[in-house]
């Protein structure tokens, strides 16, 4: 690619001003004079300059753009998350393009290549797991590309920053356990789409009671919203022996499947305790106010973005990747009772 | 700006080949020789041809790329709707940039101007409506800018794709009165933030039926999330003349105002019914499934890309402003209740 356009110091260079100056009469600034703004103008434009984005991106090769991928947007932590990160970014001067992967490697990689080609400076990727291939995101970073994974799990040799999924899950589980239940199920369409973590919390949290894992108390909901918690409950609660506690692997999942005990007359908690994940704004206002496993989105965002910075800054020499993982807490409420 | 690239033109002069042909090389088609690639690529790089979007933005002025500014992104029905945005938007094969506005005029113009800069071909806005200011669109539309509206209400000169809102409540209101309601209150905090579509929507329903509108039944949220809804519930309760039906503005903020009613024994909707306005998923699984004013979002999002692409093709000689407006209709759920 031909750098084609004249640079500030060739504009300071033909008129005698310094840079600064140059800078500040081409945004037109009142601290240089009417008429000195002219002649620099006239300069500028003798000499090709483009006093704007798609100018700097030929001549520092930065466009100040961000690509941020989600898998899904239809979860309202997402959402949270991406204006987030758009209002974060816009303070230090960055736009954010975003695109959606519907969860699919396919859409993952057309919008990638999207954002490659208008040449935004780094990447924000909430990848989707369905077939665990990252080849795409190690490529990436091979080829030295500042792009930073939000979300946690194996280290594939790319930077990641995201909540301890399995932790948190340990945790809910663990608590139940605590509160003397036994038979504990499980909501996760993780699991199924390739990620682990969750699930992995799950088993280890009953291992560490000594409470084998039973298939039966494991449903996956076909999708993320509160129809999709609603029918997985449904087919949970059909099991022979009903579980008494249930960790649903996110709240906006776990609305479906309150309003499935309240439907069919079981008290929650009395007849069957409930903990979500990601305790969104509505979890207070379900009708059984939800205990939740919880985190802080802006201290993730802006632990992601710092790193991106950092990766976009080392212009092409990039440090070690590194995974950086925020342990979650619980937000107890009613949904988790107390001591059977 | 100057044009400082060459352009494909440029190349076949030099090469002696077709337009089309130089297009084909430089995207690297096999239907050309190697040997022809080679020699087109040559000569594009001793002329400066930048294939990539900078360089388009350079010689065709486009860069497929739409700016959307949000007003609000914690709505969920936001979110879905600038999810589907994004979507068919990649399908035309257009990058989407993304902003909000927090609602408030000054972060809409700067997020302008950073469009602006960037180049963006056109923008979709959902207008912030605070200050009932709308000056810095009606510029951009004078300036021939392509620019559509996310929103319906006054004519201000500038293209809108919306949902006609006053027609939408003015049915749920209807509704209620034909069911025998004659004390009906509103949650909204449209009015207060400048936009009074529903709030005439639903005096005009209680004036239809001779009812009076009593100052004391309308209660400005202080926010868009359930939160909100359930301290304006709090505080509409409170009235000596208990409501017996309420309209809600949105859906998300009717979360907050179920919850209310079942918290303090009220039952929905035998002791109050309940519509809410925008259809959420979620509010099929609330404790009392509510009844919303509802519209098909993909229609909308369609119409409006439609309109901001005419725009963008009539590049500079914009046609006339039009207003689209969607007619909205009732789902009727268990929170409206049956004839008293």
């Amino acid at each position: 690619m031909g750098n084609s356009g004249a640079r500030l110091a060739d504009i300071a260079a033909r008129t005698g001003y310094s840079k600064n100056t140059v800078s500040l009469a081409l945004r037109d600034s009142p601290r240089i004079p009417e008429a000195t703004r002219d002649l620099i103008r006239t300069a500028a434009r003798e000499l090709n300059y483009l006093p704007n984005h798609v100018a700097k991106s030929l001549t520092s090769r930065e466009t100040k753009t961000i690509g941020l991928v989600l898998a899904d947007i239809t979860n309202p932590i997402l959402t949270e998350t991406s204006r987030m990160i758009e209002k974060e970014l816009a303070k230090l001067g960055y736009g954010t393009l975003f695109a959606t992967s519907n969860n699919t490697r396919r859409e993952e990689v057309a919008a990638i290549e999207m954002f490659r080609s208008r040449q935004v400076d780094g990447m924000l990727i909430y990848p989707a797991r369905g077939d665990r291939n990252f080849e795409h995101l190690i490529k990436l970073r091979r080829a030295n590309f500042p792009v930073v994974l939000l979300t946690c799990g194996e280290d594939i040799g790319v930077d990641m920053v995201g909540v301890d999924e399995k932790v948190g899950v340990y945790k809910a589980v663990r608590h139940f356990i605590d509160l003397g239940h036994r038979r504990i199920g499980t909501l996760d369409s993780n699991a199924s789409e390739g990620n682990h973590e969750k699930f992995d919390g799950y088993v280890q949290a009953l291992a560490s009671a000594g409470i084998a894992f039973d298939p039966e108390l494991q449903v996956s909901p076909a999708g993320y919203g509160p129809a999709a918690g609603y029918w997985a409950m449904d087919t949970l609660m059909a099991a022979a022996n009903r579980p008494t506690a249930v960790f649903v692997a996110n709240d906006y999942i776990a609305v479906g499947a309150v309003r499935w005990c309240q439907k069919h007359g079981l008290r929650v908690p009395d007849d069957v305790a409930l903990i979500g994940f990601d305790n969104l704004e509505m979890s207070e206002f379900l009708s059984a106010p939800l205990s939740s496993v919880s985190y802080e989105i802006d201290i993730l965002t802006r632990l992601a973005i710092e790193r991106l910075l950092k990766l976009i800054a080392a212009s092409g020499k990039l440090p070690s990747p590194r995974v950086t993982m925020i342990e979650p807490e619980l937000a107890i409420r009613d949904s988790s009772g107390s001591a059977l």
